[in-house]
């Protein structure tokens, strides 16, 4: 027979599909994939012009708001460090958090004065999340996924969260699992905790030898105790799937 | 043989693709619906609380626009009717519509006022046209897409106008045909041009007996001429495909 597909000859235990199935597939691609084109240009459609792209003129963005970076560790002699600030619109970050749109809703005084101190951030961190509130893009590194994942859990805007928990999670390997399995657990990323927690588990022999597990120890042993009782629920589960297959 | 996909056995003659390649059109299948669940969650985060919107407030909402309605078959005194208004912000205009962005960002009337006049159209249509731009959706019927469709087109939102035009064509029929027809050519739509015109074609028997046919030649004979220039095009193929497949 011959593969309508690949077109090459196969053999009969080697079958596939039958024509209509192979048909009925490829009108489901197509489908999909126009579909996707209709999604791409809504998107494209959707994303507004960021205040903070250099193409963008300030002057007349008709932003009504300043997000004022405070990052204690770059400032030399006060902890709050208000220039340069980040402009924007109110009504973006309304829409795109439920922190923000208590903050501006509300008569607080962030709407009052029409300024917004974000904590414990740089100003280039903060400018790719005014960015990414805009435009729902943002080109990742590891750096900055971790840090706009804790600007996006402490503002929940949960499509960045997910955004940067999935970029973290690819990257995860033996040098940094401890490390991300730490982060994830202080900050609620369970599909991130739990691609590290398997790694970990993947290589218990030398978890014990490593710099970053006696930090751990040192700082938080609950968590330690806790890739323990995880590493003997997987043994325990193996070895009664192992009982399981040996039964007659 | 025994179909992977249906389960259903199979002859020889039937066959469809290999097994290697129905694995591969299913892993297809599933990315490609992964990435329709990130594009539709990117447009959840993407779309804006639209300021029309009964559950939106608009006294905390921050806009610093006004659209004023003027349709002067709605008001029986004056050419211009300016009440009531629909609100919006200056910075979604701007990225939505070359048009409003030119308004805007130039220092027009409209600017210094933060009042823009849109002629011609109801304040429903205005209060859709404006849903739309902070959320790319609106529930058509054909009257609104028609609606919406002058209105994109004079602002040049161009992804309004696709989303009409796909409808409109979709609900091309005989009874329709020539008025959607004459409509599509009024506002640069193409594919819903072909649409009507190809449905037009496929009627030529009954086409000068029709009414709106009669009131295209007072009207706009050129369009006419178009579709009988159109169907000669066609029958000049077909006779030549013919003769094609009946050459020795």
């Amino acid at each position: 027979m011959w593969c309508q597909s690949c077109r090459e000859e196969y053999e009969e235990g080697d079958a596939g599909t039958c024509k209509e199935c192979y048909e009925e597939a490829s009108e489901t691609e197509e489908e999909l994939k126009r579909e996707i084109e209709d999604l791409k240009a809504k998107i494209a459609f959707l994303r507004l012009c960021s205040p903070v792209d250099g193409a963008y003129s300030v002057s007349s963005s008709s932003t009504d708001l300043l997000l004022l970076h405070a990052a204690p560790l770059e400032c030399s002699s006060a902890a709050f460090c208000p220039s340069p600030a980040v402009p924007a619109h109110r009504a973006v970050l309304i829409s795109r958090s439920p922190v923000f749109k208590a903050m501006l809703e509300n008569e607080m005084e962030e709407s009052r004065s029409g300024m917004i101190k974000i904590h414990d951030v740089s100003y280039d961190v903060l400018r790719y999340f005014v960015h990414f509130l805009y435009t729902a893009e943002v080109l990742l590194d590891e750096q900055l996924a971790c840090d706009l994942l804790v600007l996006a859990e402490k503002y929940q805007v949960k499509h960045l969260k997910a955004f940067c928990e999935k970029f973290m999670t690819s990257k995860v390997n033996n040098d940094n699992a401890i490390a991300h399995y730490a982060f994830a657990h202080r900050h609620n990323a369970k599909q991130l905790l739990e691609a590290a927690l398997s790694l970990i588990m993947d290589n218990m022999a030398t978890l014990t030898e490593r710099e970053e597990y006696k930090e751990l120890v040192e700082k938080d042993p609950r968590l330690v105790v806790e890739i323990y009782e995880a590493y003997l629920t997987r043994q325990v589960n193996t070895a009664a799937a192992k009982d399981l297959t040996l039964q007659p």
